[in-house]
């Protein structure tokens, strides 16, 4: 297997935490998102959407999409189990994780998007039409990833983990957004006490330097 | 167990066709996310982002995110099996599932929000601050949904389904957002007869109907 990677990119660093915590490693190949390697010819041939990570399975089949690639790893590699095991988990674990792309991500990357001097054109991730920068959609981007900051924060009291009781796929889309989020200047501050000591204690793991 | 719902909302949809493929009915109360129902501190206090659908269970549990309840039904209702079997099939279902959401339902909910009247300080879905429409983004919206849809063309040549070779979550996604798309004036046109026979082929399992 083969992973398109890009090392600045969240998105990808979420699969290579969940390689990480899984100790499966895999050969990668960087694809350089910001100078549009994403769009060359080379690069739509494996993947047409443009968008990364992609992995590459040795029988020539391509699976993108970051979530769906850590879930394969799962189903290869079921333990530690960081999808949810009991039905109700699983549940618990899938609601989380897409709480803190689509609250936390999705909003940051508008934020960042709409804003970053090289996607003046490329708003949109990926290959298609031009996609010029809204403003107004990093100004709403920003508004709402500060929401999902307060709302983390609430989470977070009492807990070490956002769901289960246990570390999961939901805490690795949560501390790489944190990361993400300062690239548009919002990071924890003195009223987000939880916050900043639950990024902390993910930081302190091993995968975390993936 | 009882489902917070919306008829006409594209998200309640997809668990109530999922339900109906497994089989399974639960009760349901309509919150009127149109008028604002979502907001008011009764809902809130079921689900503080105000969204829907929610899943109550019978011991208080709370549970968002319609693939998130999906995934709980199929864990409780093994069968039929709509989230894929094998490591393959599970991630090949999910990253087309997030194919459609994210290049279909969320191309598409831009496209409405920021452009219905109902809507003009709701742009973002659920409880939180303020956010006006952007008629920019309903643009992008718009142009991204229909990209989506000539995509969906392609991939649907010579194939009945989304993933795999059998109906599952991601067919539920596709035909739920090809039905909201109509919304915004996107349907499958001369130039989309594989989709148009594909949504003709969904309509006519009577779990369309829920």
């Amino acid at each position: 297997m083969k992973l398109y990677d890009m090392r600045q990119a969240p998105n990808p660093r979420r699969v290579r935490i969940f390689l990480a915590e899984k100790g499966v490693e895999i050969q990668r190949e960087e694809v350089d998102i910001v100078s549009g390697a994403n769009l060359n010819p080379g690069y739509l041939a494996i993947n047409p959407r443009g968008v990364v990570p992609t992995l590459m399975l040795d029988d020539g089949q391509m699976l993108d999409e970051s979530i769906a690639i850590c879930r394969y790893i799962e189903g290869l590699h079921p333990e530690p189990n960081l999808f949810g095991a009991s039905p109700w988990e699983a549940a618990d674990v899938e609601r989380w994780q897409r709480r803190m792309e689509f609250d936390g991500l999705f909003n940051v990357a508008a934020a960042f998007r709409n804003t970053a001097p090289a996607y003046a054109e490329r708003g949109a991730p990926g290959a298609g039409p031009p996609t010029p920068a809204i403003p107004a959609m990093a100004e709403r981007g920003q508004l709402l990833a500060r929401q999902w900051l307060d709302r983390l924060e609430e989470r977070l009291e009492g807990r070490d983990h956002i769901a289960s009781d246990r570390f999961t796929i939901a805490d690795i889309t949560a501390f790489v957004c944190l990361d993400f989020a300062k690239w548009v200047g919002i990071r924890a501050g003195d009223q987000h006490p939880n916050v900043a000591a639950y990024h902390a204690r993910i930081k302190a793991r091993a995968s975390s330097a993936a």
